[in-house]
């Protein structure tokens, strides 16, 4: 097995985040899932646009934002995902590439559209996510450069792309080529509809030892296990994933790593602006702790890091110079 | 003279920012016009966002930016300009409205694309603009509803439109309109280089009796008159027309209507995030306050606390509630 050329290559939707303000009656008006994110359609899209205050674009997706803080750390990463050839695919693709992460998926011509996600941020910070996947659904398998998710350390893979069907069997294909090249596979569970739809999917993944590393939050947790005791449901899950690690928002995270364990509390924040991308962070900030052998509990305070950073301010793409914060914080 | 529908119309630039931070040395590097707006073509464009960092898209465009200020403090407002049919035109389109302006001048179909400005902005604050005018420069004179123009209080006409040739004669035309309803025309001399270029035209209305209300920066003042001294600049054009408000950034601002002058200091702000659309959003308040006959330093006021909420967050459209600030601050 030859050195990992990249330390992370992540299969993910292509997003760009179109986000505003609101007050809560507006989430009640428009009978939204509050804290949720929900699949929408083009009408639905246009209907939840028109009703929102004036917005910005700024580039999302949840691994896409995950590589965009491990390359803030200093991360070598490469990201699948498809956009369509439009104003937001360029602006998905330049800012993907800005931040140093390698992405050369190619464009997708014609419709629909470059996938978008409508945020609603209430005065609280929690984000209410709506997102319109577009183009971001049509990741054919043969999008995957095998030779290059063979040459990673690590397979990242979003849950919410397990959803529909063009990329789950993309990504299922990534994951025998991971494997096969003797590399890692992690997973982000995203969203407890992702669960309750594909559960079955997961629990054979892992059942068949496929998934090295794996992130939940607490409801995706009990989702997955059907627990709603979080620590059964932790010792249920870490029987069967090398490394689990649950987010627990302002309760802080765990990890499980072969039968070591360790807690990490929230780190504190001034004031929560925007939770959009907390997960996608704290998974930042672990995984390049963990590409770099670092101990458990350094990599869930690197992740505890990242997400103060990116709840601090709007948007899920770090603004912060990450690896500055970690070196103040942790040395 | 019927009672005005409108307080203002505008007729300015319909721009999305594409934003980003950046080192000084950048700046350098690119050869860019640090503080200053440069007008580029697609080529430059394109070099200069491949060397941006990572981006937000945020609506702009100078007198655009002047009326999400107005409405924002409670103005009738209706804008005219032109995007492309395209994904950046449907965000300055929803942007706007979504602050309550009025905004229904027809997307153009083809090429060239929505206006866009490459924002660069540096530790201290300071934006440096790279304008690509795209669609903007094709706003024809059949776009203008010279019956809405006549039934605003105020014409509002952005300097920067005043360069490419069909929008020229399009703000000629309205300029009339205006006139013969018996309206007043404020303008806004936007930038040094089109003083540079079309120092006659304005020299020529100023001496026609024309503009009514003009605002300048310091610089803009010196171009226009050639005097390096400012209060000598301000005395020459004060002498032309009715109401001149000049503006000085963190010096402050002055303002000589019909003889009367007052002046203003800068509102403190904790931090200078971003200057971008500092002087769009002095007018704003300017420009509210004297469409509901405040004193001149009230007028005054209300523009310095609008440019100060600017300044303080990234981009040129306000993020705070502006009539609680000035409620707060001047009652």
């Amino acid at each position: 097995m030859s050195e990992p050329r990249y330390d992370v290559i992540a299969i993910g939707n292509a997003i760009v985040d179109v986000m505003a303000p609101c007050q809560d009656e507006l989430i009640e008006e428009l009978g939204l899932n509050r804290g949720g994110m929900t699949l929408v359609d083009a009408a639905r899209a246009e209907q939840l646009y028109a009703a929102m205050g004036p917005a910005k674009e700024i580039s999302g997706g949840s691994a896409a934002n995950t590589l965009a803080g491990m390359a803030a750390l200093g991360a070598q990463c490469g990201f699948i995902g498809q956009v369509a050839e439009d104003q937001l695919g360029a602006v998905f693709a330049h800012d993907i590439r800005a931040v140093g992460v390698d992405f050369d998926t190619p464009a997708r011509a014609g419709n629909p559209p470059t996938a978008r996600c409508l945020i609603f941020v209430t005065p609280d910070g929690e984000r209410t996510m709506n997102t319109f996947l577009g183009a971001s659904q049509f990741l054919p398998p043969t999008a995957l450069k095998e030779k290059v998710i063979a040459s990673a350390a690590i397979l990242y893979l979003e849950g919410y792309l397990w959803d529909p069907e063009e990329p789950r069997r993309a990504m299922r294909r990534a994951i025998e080529v991971a494997r096969e090249a003797g590399r890692k596979v992690a997973f982000t569970a995203s969203e407890s509809f992702v669960i309750d739809r594909h559960g079955d999917d997961f629990r054979a993944l892992m059942a068949e030892g496929k998934i090295d590393i794996l992130f939940v939050n607490e409801h995706e947790l009990a989702s997955l296990t059907g627990q709603s005791d979080f620590e059964a449901g932790v010792a249920q899950v870490a029987a069967q994933v090398p490394v689990l690690v649950a987010t627990r928002s302002a309760a802080g995270a765990i990890a499980i790593a072969h039968g070591e364990r360790a807690e990490v509390a929230a780190e504190p924040v001034e004031r929560v602006v925007d939770t959009t991308g907390a997960g996608d962070l704290f998974a930042a900030g672990f995984l390049t702790g963990h590409a770099r052998g670092e101990s458990l509990e350094r990599c869930l305070a690197m992740g505890a890091i990242c997400a103060a950073e990116i709840i601090s301010h709007y948007g899920a793409r770090p603004e912060a110079d990450l690896a500055a914060l970690v070196e103040d914080r942790l040395g």
